[in-house]
């Protein structure tokens, strides 16, 4: 299903390998003015190619926009962007199911016809329409005080320690202006970390954390529209993400109620807790404090050590070494992504609640 | 927004403390039989008032069904099942914020009007049409081999032992037959941990697993119809899950690809893996290899530990000590709603995919 | 599929003689004021068994409230209004498949398990939920000075020639008052065309036409969200209705351009149009002008007159008369249904647009 | 709202006079063989520019693929097609509202932003994108058996009397071959009416009807998944459909019980019915005969007659001749529109119903 969203509403396509992927984006509001700058710049921290801890593929991933544009503004008509594949390399691909990837299930669902050149439409490619399309809701909300942030929190197993998802803006800001999306302490460990499992053939994961501060209470609906429920539909379309959670999530499982609970007091005549271990959602609407989610992705599953598989062209058993350019390690490149798919859940839920101020 | 699903709809309604609750489930197919008591000893298992480490209202939660059966078969029309609600003592509810509820959030979105008595519709109350509706999909899909199993992972900081995501059906059916949805090894550890947080006015939380063998590979769609962002989106839905991952989740994040690929083989003319860490699904769509599926449960918000709060009369701070009768965990009573969701996401995703054999 | 709506949403249950029928209303406003005694007036309207020209079966129709309500005012939460069958006859019927009925199709769609007795899912008694639903909306919108009306605008070949869609709400609400829905100049006609009908063991149909007053221009999407697709789209799920038409709809095929355009001019400061050709809707969206909608209505498929027919028990041909109690028109008890459709729609497309004024 | 459907989802994009109109088709099939030829020609029928009863603009409409597809077999992802705006002179507009069109509701919806220049995205333009996609069901329905049509049934007061809508395939093919969409009988008085309204300065509408055959019975669901609703909010997307019935539709209404109830036979083992006065549905749902539809066409709103209309500029009144190059009758080029339509209904219906046989 290639739709999503309910007053903002997503339709994306196309394949890693194919001629184009892009997303349409409809139910914006018109009038806004659009940053073309601040778009290529988000396009840009997901690109490929920047980075020794990333694939060796060069897409410059610059958009265009079909539709939904009058000038610099939004006129309320729905927007398609469209990248066009430039650097893809077909002849990396045979018939050989590469584990950990949708070879296997794409077999079993398209019975052979799925165009799976380098993932095809299950691509972590698939990603850039999303942060485009994050890009348009991020700028939106921005007008509104609403700022929407990600961060590397883990990559394999070093934690990043400089703050925890209960901390101001500020410290996302910090690492929102850096070229490795976590903190200057962290940095060092986590390359380690990647090149280390680079230089062994293999990969590792890591999980990224998003936070949006300045989102009012009472947005999201209670039971099948909580924001959870929107956040995490949203985030597990995303290729390796394996587990979502809200503030202290997995965490909260070992806590006691009297410490999980988030005590409501007033701040002026603003109802606030000192803790956020509920990440700014109650009953599944948000409470104004901020939105803190994380969301664990697996290790790259292209690695070059040798593993058994199955050859699809006569159904055997088989080995193979994954060549190609491969990132050994996502996370880098998902923080945007994870940011867009939050921005896009808040934007999604405000217009959904009555729409936002002009 | 009370709608959930593709073939299959769910449409939920009702409040903790009004007449009745219930669901309207709509696309099951026609002609299917129903076994009543096996319905019944589902609600059973969900039920409060059964065990010392629940809470003491009792409710017997017989479901009327008004509609959708002919006799005991399905007819293809939608089935509404309600649940009246009969042990309910508002008298225990007051203008406080109970913290850690939705009281302080219903306040900011429904300005007062919502019917907060017991927690209203954001009740855990309300998953006992959840677990109706999954007792139909359960017998269902048990008619075409897939069996649906779930059991405490974790209570408070007390793992079960028994065995991890990757065993057969015969770990879980074995604890499915057990009074306590944990192994005997477990159990009374867990038990201990609640009591002792009981003792203390306080509660505890803990982690659910679900798990779904012979499901055919080839289910769900790529992006945003992944079967876990299906699965998530439902389970997040229950009051008090904060976190889902699949398969091992959250623990991908450290592994290597290497090991996290879950390779794929031939055994007879069927691709298996030896490990199932992605939980039975590749690329959002099902493999065939038992889905895997673990929800956190935060601790219950309802403790009698004195704590700050906001008085929502005249929006005052002040403390509360919420009295009242409640789980002190919530966890036992939680294993039948996540079985419940797991087994309704499959049975949607094999009608979505073109139905099930007659 | 039992589900309608965007931010408004019906999920609709029952049969004609199972126990109950019902629907449950999500997403309406919370605090609003519900006046009972409208709705039973409302009920009381479609109800069988108050006039020669309807069907003998009696049932009172009352209608019990599960939830969403908290004394009389709504409380965001979902409204589930039940509905008991009392006066069922199911003796009434057989194998044989009722011309015009839904007979012939459920047997194809849902292979003989469907309960078909007095029409099953698909009688002309699941309109009474949408009454239901529509009297809610009908009171929403009256508050903030949007009226909706509906009157059979022609019986069988006699037409009402009271008025044109083109009048003002006054000759609406003169109908209104009424016991037979239509023009006292019309009454006479009509009911002589029902009851010659009847006499001879017939049916007619005819078309009921609706109008809300009062509603704001620029509500509904373009193209897929149009207005027209949104009204139709309820309009069809109605047994018996089988053309739905907008302002002079077919109508408009023979016209000129230059008569139908519906020329705009400032009136005050509103843009008016001196003709509602459009029936209010330009572009799919909504002008300010009358929002004018027609149904045509075939004429009942039960006829006590000797019809061919198949014996599904056999499947062999044979003939029929269909016995039991017939409305010889079902067009005075479509009236309320139809008004109901179009509150429901404009009340969903003011709630999609950004919601309505407390 | 530009997504639609339910197993197949249409995303539509694009303005008049943008850079490109274009539509995202999801869920079709894997393995589809499509013939660029076929699509071409389809898209042929709907272009402007090729006769004398249409506008002068000249849009070549080839369709760019940009996913989807490997080589010419759909490949089970989504497909995004794109076609260019070449021959687009926005000079011809300025801030007088046109009488008929959008731009009155458009300016009331979107405050000035929407960009209207051509009609913007309400323009007739964006039914290409829809006679794409339909072109493509066509072919997958072609292999199944299932044969679409459409012709044009009435122009302003000339109706065709060539056959009824009971008639078979054969009256249609023979009138899907001719260039102009109605029998040799009707097209000089049709081209008569057109002609003499374009030297008026005028426009005319009409009748298109559209009909399936080869449909299986048993397809759409009661109450609001009826095949009525689906076609209906399809077809009330277009621009300038203003009304749609089914079968014998607004005449049903002054039909006998008798004579519209289709009495059901027995041939060989197929029911039948020796009348299709319903259209192929009843009760929502599809019986196997001729899926018969028909939409009333609105007279062109353009025409070079002065009219009366306001000046958005400065909300003042005044007068307009609306250059441009402009169709005196949309009807020939709405006919593959209508079509399209009907067959994205009924592959929708045939997927939701469990898929087609590969």
């Amino acid at each position: 299903m290639n739709v999503w969203g309910n007053k903002l509403r997503l339709s994306i396509f196309g394949e890693s390998h194919g001629d184009a992927i892009g997303v349409v984006v409809d139910g914006l509001p018109a009038g806004e003015l659009i940053d073309r700058g601040g778009v290529s710049r988000d396009m840009l921290r997901r690109a490929p190619g920047r980075d020794a801890v990333t694939t060796a593929r060069r897409e410059s991933d610059g958009v265009e926009i079909l539709s939904g544009l009058l000038g610099d503004r939004t006129t309320g008509f729905p927007i398609c962007g469209v990248i066009r594949n430039s650097d893809a390399r077909s002849r990396d691909y045979g018939t050989k199911l590469r584990p950990g990837h949708a070879d296997w299930t794409a077999l079993l669902k398209y019975r052979g016809f799925a165009d799976m050149r380098g993932g095809g439409h299950f691509s972590g490619r698939l990603t850039a329409p999303l942060v485009f399309a994050g890009s348009l809701a991020k700028q939106i909300l921005s007008r509104r005080g609403v700022e929407v942030f990600a961060r590397a929190a883990s990559v394999a197993r070093v934690s990043d320690p400089a703050f925890s998802g209960n901390s101001s803006a500020l410290g996302y800001r910090a690492i929102s202006g850096r070229d490795f999306p976590a903190s200057e302490e962290a940095e060092e460990a986590m390359r380690a970390a990647i090149m280390e499992a680079k230089a062994a053939g293999d990969s590792v994961g890591g999980v990224v954390e998003a936070a949006a501060f300045g989102v009012r209470g009472g947005l999201g609906e209670p039971f099948f529209g909580s924001m959870e429920s929107s956040v995490a539909s949203l985030l597990f379309s995303v290729p390796a993400v394996k587990g979502v959670e809200f503030g202290d999530g997995f965490r909260l499982a070992a806590m006691r109620g009297s410490e999980a609970n988030d005590a409501p007091y007033m701040d002026g005549d603003v109802i606030k807790s000192r803790t956020n271990h509920n990440g700014g959602i109650l009953g599944g609407i948000t409470n104004g404090m901020p939105l803190v989610v994380r969301a664990a992705i697996k290790p790259t599953a292209s690695v070059s050590i040798p593993q058994e598989t199955v050859d699809a062209s006569d159904m055997s058993g088989t080995t193979i070494t994954v060549a190609g350019r491969h990132d050994p390690c996502i996370v880098p490149r998902a923080v945007p992504v994870v940011e867009a798919c939050l921005a896009l859940c808040v934007l999604d839920a405000l217009l959904s609640a009555g729409g936002i101020p002009a």
